[in-house]
């Protein structure tokens, strides 16, 4: 197993929320993806130019998602992905969000198990993590 | 097990997509939601009422996704979901999407299962589905 | 000026509010454009299939929104346009949003000028709208 | 005419492009009131202790927005404000959206003027802004 720690700042906006007064349960998924992107970014590859070159985008092919308790408007989550495996053409993460707040232990919000695929854009057909990238990936201690 | 089945049609829009041209994948989530919404105001409960009285809000605790394939700008898609299971305060979901043509087999692009409970709106904390609601859930053949 | 009259239907889900327990201010431009996608497809043209040939889109040049009442969960709403002007390139429409009762007056919740330009979606570059389509557009009434 | 200027940064991620490989147009709004969230907040106003107490929001009364050219994919964006104007209930915007970039003049994306009303968040009703807050906001230089 691959470890891997990597975490990002998000602030909940009115944007994020709904008319129960809480982050909209679609909208987590979006902070999980962002940490993914940073994570990627912080490798050295960014998404526009892996669509441009070699055409290829990570897709979510499953997602399993507990929602333990709500973020609420203006909240600052941390959240955070490990690479639990990476196969020729998949990545599997483990992701959490939590509050971020003074305190050492910080409340878990959502925990969720995230499988990633490599495709081939123009054709959503599953491919090998390009050389180069999977070197990249794989080197992470 | 309570069976019952409820689906409903779902456009795709410029809003629902992405930069990689199909859906983004949270947003899944918020077609699977309208489905729940319909199937209760068709059984008499609208959300909002139920937020005003009796102050309950029926709130997502774990969702489980398969990402089968794409749907695309455009593309009509038929949401259902079935009731697995009806606890005193949760409610277990079976739902998919598929793309709606005039074949007789319609391909699945998404997989999913979603845990509901009933909590009180202004403190978020879990209460029973109340007995007018519940006998109406109930009785779905 | 040309005249034409176009409405749909939408429905307010959890996903469209926020914490003010109000429609979220942005997503009522999602219905302005429903409302104009679904005028293009009544007049016999997908969005889907402009992209892909003759590989244009429309896109929105400038937007000038009132917001006069909020709409809110579970509300239905009527979203309507009219077409005040076609030129080479552009359209220009004036659309409202209104609460949908049995009232025989409805009451406008958001009111809008919408400026919408032809481009070739590759490049981004404004174009001429092709000449079937605008045979289809300035037929109207 | 009061005279204040405060930007962030913003990245752009799948979640807010679309099929055409551009921002989608209604998500510049988001964008716009993040910056103007981290305004009231770097004066030291939370929108969610202000929805707490005194119990008021403030809420978008009118949008006038110029799509000058697309954000993309990864891109960075600076959205910046300046208070044209403050009366006794209402607060005029003037914002854009730049392209981020190592180069001394940024391209101008969208250009808005936004009007924002303070209301009593229960009722929906306007009222006047806070005295505290207002002395606050009339502090700037």
């Amino acid at each position: 197993m691959i470890e891997s720690a990597f975490s990002i700042l998000v602030r909940i906006y009115y944007e994020d929320t709904d008319a129960g007064g809480v982050v909209y349960y679609s909208n987590y998924l979006k902070f999980l993806e962002r940490c993914r992107t940073e994570w990627l970014r912080a490798l050295g590859h960014d998404q526009a130019d892996l669509l441009r070159d070699p055409g290829i985008a990570f897709v979510v092919r499953s997602a399993n998602l507990e929602y333990l308790k709500p973020a609420r408007l203006d909240d600052l989550v941390r959240v955070d992905l490990k690479v639990e495996k990476i196969s020729r053409s998949q990545i599997f993460f483990v992701q959490s969000i939590r509050c971020e707040s003074a305190e050492e232990t910080l409340e878990e919000l959502v925990s969720a198990r995230i499988q990633v695929i490599c495709v081939n854009a123009a054709r959503m057909k599953i491919v090998s993590i390009p050389p180069s990238l999977r070197a990249a990936l794989v080197k992470i201690p």
